[in-house]
């Protein structure tokens, strides 16, 4: 799907691809539809997850927890490249109510930064003049990272991380 | 093609939307392959067009000139928001030589924007540790504005970018 699209590719070439019979695959995934609702649902319910549990985990302060969240958004995109370009190129192919499904979640991983954000403002700590913008800014080039990071680059998947953190604090003027 | 995916859409398809004979089409577009080379071809040397003109328009002040190509960027991504999709998600359709055209293109707007960053970091007007990363951070989230921008949000087109104008001098480290 990620080669030909959702629509060049049938659910025998998937099966083909893992090594398997299309009547097995079709015993774990009822339909191509199921398939890829599986592969955006899995991954965004992944990614909240880890997000939630590094926000949680950092200390009551939002410079922290910014740099938490984006660490997470940065790594998990380098590490599921295929996964992040199917969810941008295929959520045009996902039917009801699978779509609303998937942007639930999607807002719902975006509001975590917004409210990160919006408490640094609150307290003091972040003096953007716009906030949203700021956060949806962060959100997305994080998300971008999916599209050119290679593995065999100058810089650790780690250390590109870290200079993403460093920059999302920069965005909403930390002080 | 932005519905179905390359893949997923006929000549004939293309020709239908457009009101034309499959023969007529064919007769501007030897190929499927050369009209989706085309439409990218022709989306980023207007995009490189602009942003150099506007580049050089402005005051040899890099918070200015990157303010522009900001501006640029994300004017444009806003008006083509279907070719950008298109180019995002079709890129792998596209077959040698067009391929590489494309992404040296990209690369020659991404440069623009390195340049005036690195300038910028040269006079000590901004103090960013790490310009690679914050310019393509830039240039990420700016070209994100396609997927998620719709006429009748809040903000106008000239609003947001003005903002992310703003966010991206904040990135670079503004002094």
């Amino acid at each position: 799907m990620v080669e030909h699209g959702y629509h060049g590719t049938s659910v025998r070439d998937v099966a083909e691809r893992a090594g398997m019979s299309a009547a097995a695959l079709y015993h774990h995934f009822p339909s191509k539809q199921v398939l890829l609702f599986t592969i955006m649902d899995r991954g965004m319910d992944d990614l909240i997850r880890r997000s939630e549990e590094a926000c949680a985990a950092a200390p009551d302060d939002p410079a922290e927890q910014l740099q938490a969240l984006v660490r997470v958004h940065v790594l998990r995109h380098m590490e599921h490249q295929r996964e992040s370009f199917l969810g941008n190129s295929e959520l045009r192919s996902l039917d009801e109510p699978g779509r609303s499904t998937i942007l639930a979640k999607r807002d719902r991983q975006m509001r975590l930064f917004y409210r990160v954000v919006q408490e640094g403002v609150q307290r003091g700590q972040f003096r953007t003049r716009f906030p949203t913008e700021a956060a949806r800014g962060i959100v997305t080039m994080c998300t971008a990272v999916a599209t050119w990071y290679r593995e065999a680059g100058p810089l650790s998947a780690q250390e590109i991380a870290h200079r993403y953190a460093e920059i999302a604090l920069a965005m909403v003027g930390q002080r």
